[in-house]
């Protein structure tokens, strides 16, 4: 089988009704409709063998997890996902097999999701395997990691730590439609993949050190896997929970916890003050954990 | 310096300016306005050491080729390019210098063409280095492969062949100005980074096989190097020209010719006919090249 018969045959089990293509997959590149009032979103991330997965990590579960890990990008955004390009680099071990089975998962998870794979490249080099996926989306009001201010509470969905262990970070739900539904809520919002500590201090800096956030440490709610809770540590510092940190101001609280819809655990983890970026504990103690969020450059 | 202090000094050099980027990068996903009226054009491409690009690349050539790259798709569609993301995938042996310099090759050639980097992704494993680069843009009407007609004539930008030996395939110029002023007299269009007889194959074949393709085979603008002209086979078969190719209406093309504002070689090499997906000499014979065209199930 060619390059051009694999992505022919590829293409043919893309799913199709989405009107607002107007040149599918197969072209230099594909074109949409964007819906008018609507910006944009884009990211990008990448899934990497032996870091991301492990060679015997089943190929499917591995393409939705791609997916997914975007997913959670444009969830921390409050945005509904749309489209996604998807650049495949593998080396000559890769089957033919594998690679189908790959976008087969990362399809299927796209179809849950209503999101379309519209675009690709293909190309082959040794060393691990690696994948990068861009997915847009869109939103009427995107929100931003800036935002909170002196009084804001934090809340958080689900649990946290043991992400590994536990094999969460390959079985997750991306939280989309929470993400929605919290963007009339959230004044600031970021998901969590590098560790609840690390990405805490991303929202704190994005509001340009001016606040302290105090978390209500005995609230953080631990991931139990093997009967035994994640501790303090491992919530804080382990990553890939892709869970959503946000904001919310004091007055919609209440509403919030009332209207909220879903079955995902909704926590309130913190409080924002006045301060000059410090992150603390419930005993006002400054949180010092080391870092382990990963770091190109550090690791 | 982490990651975070590395993007940051990025993020800060990037042009501002673009009205439309209602969020810039450093946020989970960055976000756009959308031109009113306008599809968006979506591509990624990848540029992988040692099948790209050479460990002693300047880093800045290699940063600009892959945008270059991009570029190239979306000139294609006769498109406006607007937006970029990037993905790199660097081992150990990366140096923060060559990452900055990659970056500022990317971002410079940016400039040139308008283009903002507006997300992206760090990761590191070992292997070559690779990046993946999404790129969007913008057009009222994209043109695509299909759409040639019995009767139509192939038109090329440039010249053909020998673009590796003389690093044609490092200092191309994308034919973004061409591709926007073609938008309005091309039917059907690519780009020619396989070769020329693959990407024609490839034009061919998205008018569901009821074309053939004769070339004027004499009138195929072979590149020039170190005064030895590319052979036929070479103008035919090696990759990375970077050009466009383009079917036009006979009633059009006197007006194309007349107007034609730009310095770039412009040739007519080529006509299509009724027929199953043939592509011809000028002698009506089969042309029979091996497709050296790269294919990752094939290579």
């Amino acid at each position: 089988m060619t390059e051009d018969d694999f992505l022919k045959d590829l293409f043919s089990k893309l799913p199709s009704g989405d009107a607002q293509i107007t040149v599918p997959n197969g072209d230099d590149s594909a074109a949409f409709t964007p819906t008018p009032g609507m910006q944009t979103l884009i990211a990008c991330d990448q899934l990497i063998e032996g870091r991301h997965y492990l060679a015997e990590t089943p190929a499917e579960i591995c393409g939705a997890k791609l997916l997914k890990r975007n997913l959670s990008d444009i969830a921390a955004m409050g945005g509904i996902p749309r489209y996604a390009v998807l650049s495949c680099n593998v080396n000559s071990a890769c089957s033919e097999q594998w690679l189908k089975d790959f976008h087969h998962g990362l399809l299927k998870c796209g179809e849950e999701f209503s999101v379309h794979l519209i675009g690709g490249d293909l190309a082959s080099s040794p060393g691990p395997n690696a994948f990068s996926l861009t997915i847009t989306g869109e939103s009427a009001k995107p929100i931003q990691r800036c935002g909170a201010e002196d009084g804001d509470l934090l809340f958080s969905t689900g649990e946290f730590g043991l992400s590994f262990p536990s094999e969460h970070h390959l079985h997750f739900t991306p939280r989309v439609e929470e993400g929605k539904f919290l963007s009339s809520y959230a004044k600031a919002m970021i998901d969590v993949t590098d560790g609840l500590l690390l990405d805490s201090q991303r929202l704190l800096k994005a509001s340009a050190n001016t606040l302290d956030l105090t978390f209500l440490t005995q609230e953080i709610p631990a991931r139990n896997f093997l009967a035994k809770d994640a501790s303090l540590k491992e919530s804080f510092c382990d990553g890939e929970d892709y869970e959503l940190i946000f904001a919310v101001g004091p007055k919609r609280v209440k509403e919030l916890i009332e209207r909220w819809p879903f079955s995902t655990k909704l926590s309130k983890i913190g409080e924002f003050k006045k301060g000059t970026g410090k992150i603390l504990d419930d005993e006002h103690i400054l949180l010092n954990f080391i870092n382990k969020g990963f770091d190109h450059f550090q690791s």
